[in-house]
């Protein structure tokens, strides 16, 4: 799979100064030391691919258009949020200034629907492909737009949360898990079966996120410590936390959150512990296990992942994490 | 044409924030007073399926297509040059920040593809056409990346002026015209033969640009004159004139664009000077001539464009700007 990436992304050269700066953003060619990303949602792709009976070789193409779609989502987003750093590389906007960031993530978006279109793809499947492709990424930017909208709002509900995770999240482990059964020859219901097995994947993959972006140590998330809650980031411990009953611990974490700045080391610290004491991990992981049991009833109701393909791949991520 | 563009946008809807924005963009709902785009690429578009005998039904869906496409350019675009308004309106990323206006140019690129997904294009014409629109976008970006690069350059050749117009310009001029003739039931070839068309007459249309962005007044560019020459844009005149032999005029062109900063009015006006006197805006007509002559000779060879539809209402444009 990284080889057949490296080979669809060195096909497109050309005068224009966007090849080079694709080839940085994916530490290709003199690069070439920059750190991977885990390669989560094609992974996602080409096991349900197995799972179903598909050949690997009429999975890649899909494949890679999501990782490649996943990227432009990276390089707009590192944007959006004012990110410098991805996998221990400087990001393309803070290399190359913000207009040549945007213009390379609109490169790479119509590079990942190329990858199908100038692919293998059987041409009975190539227009539900793109139909899946494009409609996760306008879900994407919904997610994406109630995400930064929340950045101006002074309290988020949980049912606001899990709409927006739906989206920035959801949307494309959704398309991973539906792409893979199209590209086995699923039906088109055990497809859709699928992509909903794979939406409660990622609810389970974005809580279990919040939590490491709340929690997690500098060597795991590769971001500093608590950097979520530093940037005051609505997570799911958060929303959960505000809505419970008023308390010293629920005022600590929301007056925090008041406050229109960036927090300080101590705040951070301070709104983890109150966190921590008002019981809001443990109700992260509690949603996570139940987001994993909805999926486990999802794939048992539809009788697809049988062979527990996709639900090990994913239990195995989560075991690292943990 | 409008109505149908206005029932597409209005399609779609929901929680997220982006759909609000984008109804601002295109100046529905209560910001009704926008005034509307000039519409050249749909038009573009229908007029090439009505020369080939095709239904205005069959062609409207890829019409919208480009126009939401050529608005998603736009809408990143305006970030990328810092530009504030666009047709009297405040632009998205002035109105609501950077970060929305990424994510709004994204949702309305997925929106434009959407649109052929969810249409009623015949199935057997839909991968020719999001070909085409992806292809199309690609090289829109190439362009746009080759513009941005421009701007760190101490001189820019005509070759890789015209190569970067291509891009930027002439890739949805193109596409305008290939998705027409497609929508007609035109023959592959014959289709291509239409592309080639639309990217000669792109070329005339950004020259003419050009001058207009050099000499225009503001009752018909609607932006300051001589904004181009203020944001130092290397457009044809200026990349002609700094072409010809050593001599005063060019000196003062010269000096002026390898200054690092924006040109006030004096400085304008002397380029604008130097740059008549030295031949650069008869230079730049006699391209657009030029230009235009090609696009005959496409037709001609090709046996396409017989009604002259297309000539007709692209040299109608063009006399009214003159």
């Amino acid at each position: 799979m990284e080889a057949h990436l490296a080979r669809t992304i060195e096909r497109y050269r050309g005068s224009s100064p966007i090849y080079e700066m694709i080839r940085y953003h994916f530490g290709y060619d003199q690069y070439g030391h920059a750190k991977q990303g885990k390669r989560l949602r094609p992974q996602l792709l080409l096991r349900t691919a197995l799972e179903e009976g598909g050949k690997l070789e009429e999975a890649l193409d899909p494949a890679i258009a999501i990782e490649i779609l996943h990227n432009y989502s990276l390089v707009h987003d590192d944007i959006e949020d004012g990110d410098r750093l991805r996998h221990g590389q400087t990001t393309i906007w803070a290399q190359f200034g913000i207009p040549h960031g945007i213009n390379v993530g609109d490169a790479l978006c119509s590079l990942s629907y190329l990858t199908i279109l100038h692919g293998t793809v059987p041409p009975e499947r190539v227009v539900g492909m793109l139909l899946v492709l494009h409609e996760a990424n306008l879900q994407m930017c919904e997610g994406q737009g109630t995400d930064i909208k929340f950045e101006s709002l002074a309290s988020v509900t949980m049912e606001q949360y899990l709409e927006m995770i739906s989206g920035k999240t959801g949307a494309l482990f959704s398309a991973s898990c539906h792409l893979g059964a199209i590209a086995a020859g699923c039906t088109p219901e055990r497809a859709r079966a699928y992509a909903r097995l794979g939406r409660a994947y990622g609810r389970a993959f974005q809580i279990r996120d919040d939590v490491l972006g709340a929690w997690g140590a500098t060597d795991v998330t590769g971001k500093p410590s608590g950097a979520d809650l530093a940037r005051r980031k609505w997570s799911f411990p958060v929303v959960w936390a505000l809505e419970t009953p008023a308390g010293a611990d629920r005022e600590i974490v929301a007056a925090a959150y008041e406050r229109g700045s960036r927090l300080d080391e101590r705040d951070v610290e301070g709104v983890r512990e109150a966190l921590d004491r008002i019981g809001a991990r443990a109700a992260a992981d509690e949603a996570h296990d139940r987001a994993l049991a909805e999926a486990d009833a999802i794939a048992r109701e539809a009788g697809i992942d049988r062979g527990g393909t996709i639900r090990d791949f994913l239990a195995q991520g989560a075991r690292r994490v943990a």
